[in-house]
């Protein structure tokens, strides 16, 4: 059944268990995936919801909506410092494969590239394809990017940390399985996460005692130095790991 | 110190405490960096040994040996089959900044990639650079493209896992935190571990057998579905953390 196919559809186009497809729609279940009248496929409605769904020619008829849980157990927020060029485009890619529920693009002292809105516009069609490609329930949303300092005030999560590369920061894992269980322990890390890496050269000083007076922990994500676009990779790697295992493990990840 | 500018020479270019610089070095050197006669800078030799240098003009003097430790303390061998396009630079570029030690690319049922020797050629030199620049004492290793089911037989490590989508295997961090050290109990994970990722499409049936029939374990990345150059850098994020931690912290990541 997860093999099908997979579009997202915004809530207009669904009407009475029938949805009105787009021509782009049309034109990419039956031109590019060749599906033909009769074929299933799966319509999301990027929040959560999945339905299967059979194609007609310009509509599709739902059939049932499905039960699926592919999300983590926790929201995470990525606060990333736009890197050069299209690094951006790659961040998105891969940490909405990973499951991030919100990314939160912020311009810093050594940020380079200031973008045109043409560029919130892909970042949103790249977060939404590869929610369909990765099997999402949800897009994540794509933030209007802002200041750093004003990033900092906006943002909200339990847990709040900025990876710093060198000096003695704690590793990013160590400091997750550090969080004692919430009473009642129900055997998994839950909430909400905000997780800021830096641009090329990483944060300044004075952004990093910012994050720290609005609540962020400084963390490592180990003894090499990370290119601006492989570390919010990794990082959310590594958080999205610490979750899962935790949640469904018989012996939690999370160790008092 | 580590701020420095680090360029890898081959051991023939040191002698008797001088190095002689080849032309594209002496150009990335002075017109890319723009360093000085008198500048000081960082040659590796790529199999661990840092020196401090001092720019000379077409020749360096080594001022002293550095101690550096950016390596991790396990070996990992990552077995990648060849994502198409180029997908390998990015696997290349961003997993020797994780700390991979050896590349061994296979061509797999669904491969659609067979690569000339110049991708090797260029594979190695994407590797130098990011041994450089993230820091890392040596720069891995990148082995001939061989048939999946050769590879199998070729790579050596205390413990192997494949990674697969869907099905019910354990979550690779679950596998490598249910390792009991090994005695004498020396507060990490060592040794070396195989770790290995498939194409477009996943791995077939068929291979998925032949890699536990070679002892190697099935493991997941996690409930969503990752792309074929996301899954290597997700797979060596995780096992990164965890050997960092567990060698690290007073509180070993590694619970019986």
């Amino acid at each position: 059944m997860s093999q099908l196919q997979r579009i997202v559809i915004a809530p207009a186009q669904l009407q009475q268990q029938q949805i009105t497809l787009t021509s782009q729609q049309q034109h990419y279940l039956m031109r590019v995936l060749r599906l033909r009248q009769g074929d299933r496929f799966i319509a999301m409605d990027g929040k959560g919801q999945w339905w299967l769904a059979v194609l007609a020619e310009t509509t599709a008829q739902i059939l049932e909506q499905m039960q699926v849980q592919t999300e983590l157990p926790v929201e995470i927020t990525l606060m990333v410092a736009l890197p050069k060029g299209n690094g951006f485009d790659e961040v998105v890619r891969a940490c909405t494969e990973l499951g991030v529920n919100c990314f939160a693009p912020v311009t810093s002292d050594r940020t380079l590239l200031h973008p045109s809105p043409q560029k919130l516009e892909r970042w949103r069609r790249i977060a939404a394809e590869a929610a369909e490609q990765s099997e999402r329930q949800i897009v994540p949303t794509i933030l209007d990017p802002v200041p750093f300092n004003k990033g900092l005030l906006s943002v909200t999560g339990d847990r709040k940390y900025i990876c710093v590369a060198r000096g003695n920061a704690p590793h990013l894992i160590a400091s997750l399985q550090s969080i004692p269980p919430s009473p009642p322990y129900q055997g998994g890390l839950e909430g909400s996460i905000v997780i800021a890496t830096g641009a090329e050269g990483g944060w300044t000083t004075n952004e990093v005692e910012n994050a720290i007076a609005s609540e962020f922990q400084p963390v490592s994500l180990g003894k090499r130095i990370l290119r601006a676009v492989t570390a919010p990779i990794v990082a959310v790697s590594q958080i999205s790991a610490i979750v899962e295992i935790s949640k469904n493990s018989e012996n939690p990840g999370l160790v008092p």
